[in-house]
């Protein structure tokens, strides 16, 4: 596969000196852009655009044709791993991700099995493999998966939720029945990361969107320590390269010090702390990737401008920083948002690395 | 009206010694109780309840008929306020509230008046005499309302929000006129207030529900500067005896130790942060209540017992800590789980206070 002529993520995910930050978004792929929807409104539904990797492969290139971002991730969701468990994904219209089969009792969780990857999420790394193919070197792909905490809420509650009533009540009720879950969920992230990197995948990042609905001494006992058996047994370098893993707990910003001994090369940190402050408080254990509120662009270009500068100010000077949202973007951004808040970066942001 | 039999609510907001550690919880009057849903049938709908004095007040002392708990909380919503001030409440159902007329431009926030407490809210200030009357002396009585920044999300965005999508581009691109909406609604809710310690209320609290939504800078702006504004503007003391204050920001733990100089009494803390560590920042500026994940009343008695004491232990020994849940009870969870709780507290708590 092509070498990489835009190495600044890699790079800046590995605390290594760049010119100027490197920028993405979480979801960059996604509905806020007329031709992802008008390729979704063709596909049918949205895991007929997970499922096939020509599709899959275009939908992750569409906003790198129109914006100068220094990285592309993968177009796919996080739900494929417990769909592949056997837990039979779908969504309802208006409802989000539901399972036909969520996990209620010991029998349900000890006749899991780990799937392998290879034949069922065999549509995965084909993805992955044609995007690295199509982005012929221009920037590096970001593979990822959910935490199995956040996995395991969908699996347990059956879908979105709210309160998380039935998962907590097994994480009070039986831990070690939740911990055995985990445990097999972990393995099952860890076999489908490394396969994307087999695949091709330059980075990697792990989601881990309801760690921060656990209270703060569950945290590390079932998002945590299980985020961690995963970054374990992750291949962490490839062909002579350093694949660099980040986590991500939205709403963790009162753990970070615990968090940034991971093992992770880099922490998403959401909008609620300023990157000052984070930076203070992970010391140089690790990079940071954030952390702009996404209904910043809602705003006026003049005002997303100023929002990029007060981010990038609040790093402050050297490497370590990957300027994203704090959160995936918003279906109803205008795309002429984003591109204020790329150029942004681009144009301000050199003079931190001077 | 009758001197106060049980003051260990007062006391322990103040951070006075008390014998033991007072307990009550957030949303104790509501869905989980049957007595409360049989009441609610009755009355047609949820207004109807909160705007009749007499329902308004025997909802507000059913848990207390069940539970030996050390306070009464008014029944009653936060959206009295925004009613008041002509936006139409209506609740749709499954649905949640909703406003007739959501602000969305400088004409309707300029036109918005503060309303007159003793007509358009007297449902609120009756009910709260009456509860007063009813309760003897029993326990004290907490009146609330929700911060500015809270009821002002209600009022922008037309309902609950998941993203808050309008009230934050107003927050980003005419910070002015949304600051505007703020202090007026601040003023509001500064009469409202001081309306119900005028009627009898003996506490009062400020829920700030989706403060947490803000991002770092935001907060502080947004949000805390018009609790403040309200605290400033509240009776603090009446016939002789102080009024505590409480505010809760739900997922404020990051920011601490700032809110604790925002002049309140007490801060309510959910459950991100053990007491341990919030005591150890905030120092002896204020008192804390919480913080029980509401999810561990879906477990079994024995744990929900241990849980408790963890919770004790945690904010260890000293004045200066009223028991709560860490948000609203769950509708779903059995009542007798609630003795457990309060149970719990009382038989445990001793200890603490030798």
């Amino acid at each position: 596969m092509s070498a990489l002529q835009n190495d600044r993520l890699i790079r800046a995910l590995l605390s290594q000196p760049v010119d100027r930050t490197p920028v993405w978004m979480m979801r960059q792929a996604g509905r806020y852009l007329p031709e992802y929807r008008e390729l979704r409104a063709q596909a049918g539904s949205f895991m007929n655009l997970c499922q096939n990797p020509e599709l899959a492969c275009e939908v992750t290139l569409q906003p790198l044709r129109r914006f100068d971002l220094d990285a592309a991730i993968l177009f796919s969701d996080i739900l494929t791993v417990p769909d592949a468990m056997g837990l039979g994904l779908y969504f309802e219209p208006g409802e989000g991700p539901r399972f036909e089969r969520p996990l209620r009792d010991a029998a349900a969780i000890n006749a899991l099995t780990i799937p392998d990857v290879d034949t069922s999420l065999r549509y995965v790394t084909d993805a992955v493999t044609k995007v690295r193919q199509a982005l012929a070197g221009r920037v590096p792909l970001i593979g990822f998966a959910g935490s199995p905490w956040t996995l395991a809420t969908y699996m347990v509650e059956g879908g979105s939720s709210k309160d998380f009533r039935h998962i907590k009540a097994l994480a009070y009720d039986q831990p070690a029945l939740l911990e055995q879950l985990l445990s097999k969920t972990a393995s099952a992230v860890t076999h489908y990361l490394n396969a994307q990197i087999e695949a091709g995948a330059q980075a990697l990042m792990i989601f881990d969107t309801w760690g921060g609905a656990l209270a703060h001494d569950a945290y590390p006992r079932f998002s945590l320590a299980f985020a961690e058996q995963i970054i374990d047994g992750l291949i962490r370098e490839r062909d002579g390269q350093r694949i660099p893993v980040v986590f991500f707990t939205k709403g963790g910003a009162v753990w970070l010090e615990r968090i940034a001994q991971c093992g992770a090369d880099a922490l998403g940190v959401d909008w609620t702390i300023s990157l000052t402050q984070a930076r203070a408080r992970v010391g140089d254990q690790v990079a940071l990737q954030g952390n702009l509120d996404p209904s910043i662009l809602y705003a006026e270009p003049h005002v997303i401008t100023r929002e990029v500068e007060r981010v990038l100010a609040e790093f402050g000077h050297g490497s370590g920083h990957v300027f994203n949202l704090g959160h995936g973007i918003h279906p109803q951004i205008p795309p002429e948002h984003v591109q204020v808040m790329v150029d942004a970066v681009h144009r301000l942001s050199a003079v931190w690395h001077e």
